[in-house]
């Protein structure tokens, strides 16, 4: 069985590397109208995508998944037509492929040039939402790339039905189906045996829980993008503007609280925590928050008569995504950012102040992918910062950090042209 | 004691961590200050530089290391004040950090710019030439990076005189020591150690033999940039010039044949093999070198009296690093760029050809870091992209590709500020 794994991997990665080659040489609008096939084959088997995807929720029912998991890999008409409409998104999106970055003479007589090019194949993990499948797909031909999709177990069937939609659209624009390929097993070796797969894949894009994070950081020999973890901060210094700090942080907590740049932990500086956290406790308890809260702030609490729980090292560490928030105040700047330091994720963090050497020195020593200044952490999106796209959050720094548009799926390749010219 | 490495290893990244906070607070003047001061500490501790180096020979000697491999290692007065002066070189260059790459206001009310900062903590394992230690101290603190090395057991007393001089330096200037940490002992499970130290270091960069870039992809938790291997081609084409590509291939192989640009394998299109070949093994025999030629390249060399190997798929995946050349005989530009994708590393490959067509296709079809047209592979190298200075070289497609220069050491935040501005 190991063995069968094995050869069927290395199969699709082989299939993937050569159909990549074939996306390699088409251009903006050849992508577009591969694209706009893949939106018209997804419409035409609509019914047996949702048919698939019936028998996933029923599975699920059948597995006693509980509703908000039901909900999240169900797909119908409305929903699938969200999935489609977002295509005409993509398909407007500036190809970044072939923009020459840089090009040059070089005093040895070569015309140097740096091209944009796709990445080649690339590995996507991920889990529950079957939209997911769609959307990468999209987002990997647009830039030329071949993919490797492997989706969770729940939506086993939606996925098959989706990638088939999508691999006939393929074959109808004269390319090679294999340009998107699904797993097919729910069998889990299978993931161990993709990020291994360096012949042919050239990076891997987990998108989900921690677990999943840690499983591709460990077992890949392939680059992978960690991301999607946000454990974020603001820090409400002693200069901040009160009124208006605690509506920011209001906003970073509730206004999504199930996603990623939500807020997790608030930081007080001690100057101010006796007049500010009465007043946050009171706003965002009636905003249905409740509370993890250090020694100084839990004292503040209990003359109030409001009810925290007490905040430990485990709490702080917590990626809550709920109407929960940690609360530790601290004795200054310093203090905020050596928090930040042990607890963050390296997502999104802000520092909400009036004081411009404050803000400075935050965004110089916070070391994180998005470091705000009197801003919510929510703006930490792909829409938000104009990309159009977003294909992950990247936590890590290497190629690419914090929302990933098209860019992040490509890289670059070095073009020298001479006269038959020596190196002197 | 693998628990005590286990403690050692950890000391060693926090203490690199908290050091790279102080270095993303320098100016670019202040880190010219920095690597003068190295400059002038390790001149001024020359003499026992160069008397540990001298133990480390002898230790060699008696370990029985054959003359190239003490040649590598010795460090002399001449050798070392170039060491010395290529710092000059690193001085002069323009830092990067800082630099914002983007900004922009959003229709949301945010401020938002994309700006360059330092990686944070580099881990670097390199083999033999101790030289590696000051260039890459240098390079990292220029960037405002902390960095964390580990050279080969040949030269550790050279490294331990060399780092203790730097770290000397980094201390005059009021700046923590740990900015630049050499793993003191010889023990091998601190390499595997090190690769799994993700909560402290931001980058792995093995500068060695393809064991040591297997050992980095399998077991590093850390994005590691793999290079520096270089299975190179060059294809003549049914229209190249032949004497000219002579002279190219030549240059290729044989200017400086131990290094990782230099050719490897010629592949020569059958139209031309006939006139091409026989004048190839007349020029590049007088020039030192022997062949391991394919079956219809062999038959020619046989007419001659040229004697060659046998070509095989082991030799067509082999690294020469030495005056010896596959030769390949192939149908067609398809039959060049098959063999290409079957044996490259992604380092070089070029094609000769008068021909714009086959040019245009084989730079879009060679998926390799440089990508030539008439040129000699042995241009590959950052002094010759006019990069300034050589981290690495990327044969790996992420974050940097290629000749690494000092932006190949940087990542970039992204810095949103708001008038406490929630999302909307």
């Amino acid at each position: 069985m190991i063995e069968n794994n094995q050869v069927y991997l290395q199969a699709l990665g082989k299939q993937a590397k050569q159909a990549s080659y074939s996306l390699a040489c088409l251009n903006g609008s050849q992508k577009q109208g591969l694209l706009k096939a893949i939106a018209v084959s997804l419409t035409e088997q609509s019914e047996l995508i949702i048919a698939a995807n019936a028998k996933d929720v029923i599975a699920a029912k059948a597995n006693g998944l509980n509703d908000a998991m039901i909900d999240r890999l169900l797909l119908d008409e409305v929903r699938l037509k969200a999935v489609i409409g977002d295509i005409d998104n993509v398909i407007n999106l500036t190809d970044p492929v072939g923009t020459e970055l840089e090009s040059q003479l070089l005093d040895n007589g070569l015309r140097l040039s740096r091209r944009r090019v796709p990445l080649g194949v690339i590995g996507v993990i991920y889990e529950a939402r079957p939209n997911v499948t769609v959307d990468i797909a999209v987002l990997a031909l647009k830039t030329g790339n071949a993919v490797i999709l492997r989706g969770g177990k729940e939506t086993l069937q939606s996925n098959l039905a989706l990638s088939e939609a999508i691999r006939s659209a393929i074959t109808s624009q004269g390319l090679p189906a294999d340009c998107v390929q699904l797993i097919q097993s729910p069998d889990r070796s299978l993931v161990s045996g993709l990020l291994k797969l360096d012949n042919y894949v050239d990076m891997i894009v987990p998108r989900g829980g921690p677990n999943l994070q840690r499983l591709c950081a460990e077992q890949a020999t392939i680059p992978v993008i960690l991301g999607g973890i946000g454990i974020c901060h603001l820090y409400a210094d002693k200069d901040a503007n009160i009124e208006k700090s605690l509506d920011v942080i209001a906003n970073a907590k509730v206004q999504r609280p199930t996603v990623c740049n939500a807020l997790d932990t608030t930081l007080v500086h001690q100057d101010i925590a006796e007049v500010m956290l009465p007043k946050l406790y009171q706003k965002l308890a009636a905003l249905g928050v409740s509370f993890y809260a250090c020694d100084r702030a839990e004292a503040i609490a209990k003359k109030l008569g409001v009810t925290v729980e007490t905040a430990t090292e485990d709490t702080y560490a917590q990626e809550w995504l709920s109407l929960t928030l940690g609360i530790k105040v601290v004795d200054d700047i310093e203090g905020a950012i050596s928090h930040i330091r042990t607890y963050s994720s390296g997502h999104s963090e802000g520092i909400l102040t009036d004081n411009i050497h404050a803000s400075a020195h935050f965004i110089n020593q916070v070391d994180s992918a998005a470091v705000y200044v009197n801003a919510s952490t929510r703006f930490t999106d792909g829409g938000q910062f104009g990309l159009g796209a977003e294909v992950a959050v990247s936590t890590q720094k290497l190629h690419a950090r914090g929302p990933m548009g098209l860019e992040a799926l490509t890289t670059y390749k070095w073009i020298g042209v001479g006269e038959y010219t020596p190196r002197s």
